[in-house]
């Protein structure tokens, strides 16, 4: 077995056999085979593609370099929730409480942002004292307690992705669907959850840009949890307009806090909502009332204690940026198009995001936008705050919000623009 | 200019610019792009090419990496060939003072072998005291006083394409017709030759395994010549059979100074004589007569002036294997078909080869044949010697000698098999 081989024969568009692939996985994650052979190993595959054999295997044989955990002495059943990465996407932030308070676990192991989407541990760690990082004891102490813990993968679970996608995402080969579903699902998988709801994004701030490369992505992630007997679902989901009014790590958190008090903007209380029936169908709860937990405090309760439990204080006040600049609206009408990618990258640019692992984030830092597509703008009011510590930063912000990232469209009393739906589809 | 943009543009079909061309060979030379990234480049390359204007550039970027050579201080013109490699092409040894002799002179940079394919220096090196690196002024006066020198390239030559090929051939990304035109040519033009004559090998033997990938090949490498002002053409020869009666270093010395002898077997002097023509005309010296230079001893006198001006003996006795072993024809009849890569690999693997840059080779080391195809050959005659210092190389090599490396057809007397022309094709 040689690295050269397992590359041709793929590079020729050959299908690699199941110890072609756990022979190249297990090899690069113990360093025999080098980086410069993976990569040309990730580009053939980017290129020329696997079938859902080889996809399975790949995910099985990352899966294989790592520990597993197990949450059978819990009392109640494990749903996990993965989003595939938009803006202003704080769903997780309401939604594992809302389902603890309806009676699942939720082990939700989050990553931190990297480019123009944010990351959900970035976000939390806003609240002053909050810690990512538990070992596996905390995590289900916390988890038995309290219903819900949202944390960082430990580094024992599938190691083969973390080395991969580190490569992957130097060597422009993270486009590849399958790649990017064994890279989701061998973390979900060794993370040992019962069952699984996959939010794919799909528009302009998400990865596929079309629907039909969505619903391919969301076919493959749902084929390979199941063969897993991991109970598995997908909904398609719009991002070519941010989630909520706020991009940036306190903005979101604060947007979530409204959320779980029983306000909050709609669309992210359809989606929250939405997701959490999906996560509570598929933990076996189908008659549990996510509507009525949001109403009545339950998981407002649920999300105080989580954030206790990992050193957070839910009453501290959150921090803010030192600075804000104010974009007023240049005419008046409908707003009909706010872009994803371009409020994403202005996050970004504000300091809400990271453009190598190493680099620290800005908590206060972000976008808020005081309309959303539907709603009428009028001349001269504030369209758009932009928040950062670092007042230099707003050039680039603006500049990555001009050129179409705001569209204004006739004028006419109570037209409702080219708003289209939230949820696009739905794989299981 | 960042690495992945240019591995994107490549990678999704398009086209690279000029400037990214020359940013990426530099950036990579000095270190700035990683290994890993330059072979995500090199496997979006071979599977999605490049055009003319793409390889032009990608030469004259290797080529500014280092230095170029001058020989204008010399009385006469200057011609180089060079070989894609192929399994007993020991032509350079030769065909250089049988050049040199006709009036033009032949600075012939040259390489080690690797895998089945010998190398000339290798081959050289066989002779008591002959050694390969001179420094530019010392190749430039045997060149002067004698007409021809065959040496290792400097360290200075394209030092982006050494790089480049030594990654190439750990991440399976060696076969690309742009990469290697751009590889082979940005050292000859470096080099700073006026005229170049290619021979560029096809069939089992060779890299180039189909007539028309040869033409295209032939075809990248005249237009890249051109371009740099060398006056380039290029003969496609056929490599399903292997040149002469010997693979091996001393074993193919012993040959290449029999037709330097007027002697030796009858393809050799073919295609020596016939490439000796090439040269002469792209030097401007079409009347040269290169058989009557064999018949008058005038290339053997170059041949002994060149070799003593690099330390070598020419009287000494070349080096032999410590072991042979005889293969017997099985069967009386016409030998059909004797396999070049067969013959090739059972050569390296008796030790005339190297698996890996840094191993030694065998002087004596190879594979003779006492026949070739067309010949009558007779059941329990001796078919194939093999030699090697290391018996217990011997099983290796007969077993990529079994299985079709030798095909023995109808013995009717006079048949000549189907043994094809040497001389395929001609790009100009």
């Amino acid at each position: 077995m040689d690295a050269i081989t397992v590359i041709r024969t793929k590079r020729d568009g050959g299908t690699l056999t199941p110890e072609q692939i756990d022979w190249v996985i297990d090899a690069y994650t113990r360093g025999t085979v080098a980086d410069e052979q993976m990569s040309a190993l990730a580009m053939a595959i980017l290129l020329n593609g696997m079938d859902r054999a080889e996809i399975a295997r790949w995910t099985a044989a990352m899966i294989a370099t790592g520990e597993r955990m197990e949450f059978s002495r819990l009392d109640r059943p494990t749903v996990d929730k993965h989003s595939t990465g938009g803006v202003g996407d704080k769903i997780t932030l309401p939604l594992a409480p809302l389902v603890a308070a309806c009676g699942a676990a939720v082990p939700q192991l989050s990553g931190r942002g990297l480019g123009h989407t944010g990351g959900t541990l970035d976000k939390l760690e806003s609240i002053p004292g909050w810690r990512a990082d538990l070992d596996n004891a905390e995590m289900l102490d916390i988890l038995d307690r309290i219903g819900a813990v949202i944390c960082a993968a430990g580094p024992g679970l599938a190691p083969a992705d973390r080395k991969l996608y580190a490569l992957r995402d130097v060597t422009g080969t993270v486009e590849s669907i399958p790649l990017i579903a064994a890279s989701i699902m061998s973390k979900k998988i060794a993370e040992g959850t019962d069952s699984l709801v996959l939010d794919v994004k799909v528009g302009s701030g998400a990865f596929m840009k079309n629907l039909d490369d969505a619903r391919e992505l969301a076919a493959t992630m749902v084929g390979l949890g199941t063969d897993h007997g991991v109970r598995t679902v997908a909904l398609l989901t719009d991002m070519s307009v941010p989630l909520g009014l706020t991009a940036g790590n306190a903005l979101e958190v604060r947007e979530s806090v409204e959320v779980l008090a029983g306000g909050g903007p709609a669309d992210v209380v359809e989606l929250t909502v939405a997701l959490a029936r999906e996560m509570l169908a598929a933990a076996g709860l189908p008659d549990a009332d996510p509507e009525r937990a949001l109403a009545d405090g339950s998981a407002m309760d649920v999300w105080r204690r989580m954030i206790a439990a990992q050193g957070g204080d839910p009453d501290a006040p959150l921090p803010t940026a030192r600075e804000t600049h104010t974009v007023t609206a240049p005419t008046t009408g409908t707003l009909v198009g706010l872009d994803a990618y371009a409020v994403g990258l202005a996050a970004w640019r504000l300091g809400a995001g990271r453009a190598r692992k190493e680099d620290a984030v800005q908590a206060g830092a972000g976008v808020q936008w005081h309309a959303r597509p539907g709603d009428r703008v009028t001349a001269g009011a504030p369209l758009l705050t932009l928040h950062t510590d670092a007042p230099e930063r707003f050039a680039g912000a603006l500049e990555a919000l001009e050129g179409g990232a705001v569209t204004i469209g006739d004028p006419v009393e109570g037209d409702p623009g080219t708003v289209g739906p939230l949820i696009l589809g739905r794989v299981d």
